[in-house]
């Protein structure tokens, strides 16, 4: 695709900056989207800047100037600000803040400290603090002050002595109350908080679990130094559901549907790879018996049928477990009580479907002997699967790794070795009896 | 567990009604637990009935008169008190809305006419709306009504005549715009909507591209009937995202890792019995070449890996696929370039897994020819498994189906025909010519 034309760019600035943001990354030249980008007003573009997907604002910012970008900062808010430089390398970070007046800089540095995931990383800093010693009228005069109408002002959080959070006061209560009566009358104290390093997947659960609209985040101090909206939850929530069934299959959870596959196959070959001594693993089982198939081919045909069912039943549980950990359901005491449940669904399931299969090899095979020992192992598999799915990720989380890491590759791993041992050691041991 | 003591009572009590509900659902008689309800003073048994899952609603509510539940209801908001009743038996709709004062039963019945995955199923009826021909001064009047001021007055949204929607006033502007000055010049008319009937993945899509905090809903009178808060889309998003990741693998969008074993079969033991019948039809080729396989069983050593490289490949195709149409990044007309760029990863991960496949295949089993089979098939399956990863849930899109129903059943059903099926033939190929 050549540069981009005027008309082409006339029709761009009319769309939401979410929406421009798309547009701009489906066009294939860096080069041409940050033309085009630039020859937008400066406050559109800085809002578009916000809203690419990280992986593209690295592929757009050094096609940027130090200058530019400063001059693109300006017109943010700190934390999207804040997002923008912490995805530059970190020489570029230091001189685009300093190309930025220190009142806007001084903020960056502060927010900039906070990891990524954390509530310092995701906070907003346009809030609005009243003197908890004043009354309403001095909140209202103060609200009146020029230089505090020029931010937002959503949240009026109350204060005291060294910014300690005391508690929130509505719009409502300012406006319906007497000037005379003192703020802290109005002042809504009984207010949750988070802390600046709580962690975003925390974060998300509170405000799914008590449908919160807003938290304030306090440092160790309990001073006031932030705040986070339910739509920042929202996000969070979305790209932790994403990252999770992504990372369950080894992929990233930053790859989309559009990745270029030159980038998407540095996280996932890797897994196959991870997959594929697994699944030599598994081989080596059936390698052990080649002289047991070799007497009776037939039980070649039925081992898809062993490592399908393992499989699927083991991602049903895993899925389910994965979920839950995730949505912050199932607490520490809880794993005995889903073990249990999914062992009871492992037989209740692999008695209905190792009688199935049993009754199908029997009649397809014309084999009593066969159907009974495929309907045994599918029993015994449909167990493995079971322990297994339930294993794997409350294993992962006790190692502090993500429950959801390649679960998928390390259930089928289980599933496959059981599955094939049982049914080839039940077949061997049947032939030898023959 | 038998009757829970005063004292166990007083503990509860204490909690947050989402953390009550939580330690309500655990209690294993559901008549142990409504008794527990019923001992708790009403506003707070009312805000705990809230928060219970539907499952555990439905399995309470019988135990509660309709004199009972009408009672509780009107200790909440109208958008709760409708998912409540709207989880009752039809006839008991009726029964317990009857029981209430005809200013909660009337806008019930108003919000239980809507869908429940709807705007107007999730919305909330508390707003405040100003009249746009009046002035500040008579807003503010306005909300000085102690009627309106029972009210929940977060929003402010002003309508001009029969309640056509016109655009949003702040807080803020109302604190500091003189009385006199007429309410239109301070609304803000630039403001998006939902309609009553838009779905709820498409809101909670909306919620999350522009990062809304609220939005207004409309009929098709343009009516503002109602609003949608950023925290309802997160509750939308977690349950999208859970029903998507479980309905992959054949579990119900519904089932928790602690849901009763016997009711999570009635939805994973149908799934299971359908991958059994894809199994079998994957068993069926094998079984067409079992007479290769009488002559060279090492094949089915290898049958396994190739299938579990085929199942891994496309699960990691199938879930950024599900996810980036969950999400609404892939629009209509990316399919092609998604497509394209899974075949070019499936050949580029297949030509490295069948390398190193046919190189060790060589070097464990000592057959050249061996290791070129199972080499060319597994690029095959990779292939296979990336174009079933695109088409299926594709495909059940435009069946308008969801297009994480059961898919990973479908695709292993093709990546496992596919595999054996080259891998067996190109054997069976080479036997005949050696």
């Amino acid at each position: 695709m050549s540069d981009i034309s005027t008309e082409q760019i006339a029709v761009l600035t009319r769309l939401h900056p979410a929406d421009l943001a798309d547009q701009l990354q489906r066009i294939e030249e860096p080069e041409s989207a940050v033309l085009a980008l630039k020859s937008m007003p400066e406050d559109l573009a800085a809002a578009t800047l916000a809203e690419l997907d990280p992986e593209v604002l690295k592929e757009f910012s050094p096609l940027l100037s130090e200058e530019e970008l400063a001059g693109l900062l300006e017109h943010l808010p700190h934390s999207d600000s804040t997002d923008i430089v912490g995805e530059l390398p970190e020489e570029r970070q230091q001189e685009v803040l300093d190309e930025l007046p220190v009142d806007v800089a001084s903020p960056l540095r502060t927010l900039l400290q906070y990891p990524e995931d954390s509530a310092g990383g995701i906070m907003s800093d346009q809030y609005t603090i009243l003197d908890g010693e004043g009354t309403i009228g001095d909140a209202l005069d103060r609200l009146r002050d020029p230089q505090i109408q020029d931010q937002s002002i959503s949240y009026l959080y109350v204060t005291e002595k060294s910014d300690r959070l005391v508690g929130v006061v509505s719009f409502r209560d300012l406006v319906l109350t007497n000037r005379h009566v003192s703020l802290s009358k109005v002042t809504n104290r009984d207010i949750a908080r988070l802390h600046v390093l709580d962690d975003q997947e925390e974060i998300a659960r509170k405000f799914e679990h008590y449908h919160y609209l807003a938290l304030p985040v306090v440092d160790a101090e309990e001073q006031l130094v932030g705040v986070v909206e339910a739509n920042d939850a929202l996000i969070i929530a979305q790209e932790e559901a994403t990252e999770d069934m992504q990372l369950m299959v080894g992929v990233s959870g930053e790859e989309r549907a559009l990745t270029p596959w030159h980038k998407a196959i540095a996280k996932r070959l890797p897994w196959l790879y991870v997959n594929l001594m697994t699944a030599f693993a598994a081989a080596m089982v059936v390698a052990l018996y080649e002289e047991t198939i070799a007497k009776w081919t037939v039980l070649a045909v039925f081992l898809p049928i062993i490592a399908g069912q393992g499989g699927n039943a083991g991602m049903q549980t895993l899925t389910v477990i994965i979920r839950d950990l995730a949505l912050g359901e199932l607490s520490s005491g809880d794993g005995k009580k889903a073990l249990f449940k999914e062992i009871c669904l492992g037989v209740a399931n692999g008695l209905a479907i190792g009688i199935a299969v049993g009754v199908i090899g029997f009649l397809w095979k014309g084999s009593m002997i066969l159907g009974l020992i495929v309907g045994t192992a599918m029993v015994l598999t449909q167990l493995t699967a079971a322990l297994a799915g339930v294993m794997i990720p409350l294993t992962l989380k006790t190692l502090k790794i993500d429950p959801a890491l390649a679960s998928s590759i390390f259930l089928t791993t289980f599933t496959d070795i059981g599955g094939f041992f049982f049914f080839l050691w039940l077949a061997t041991y049947a032939l030898e009896r023959a």
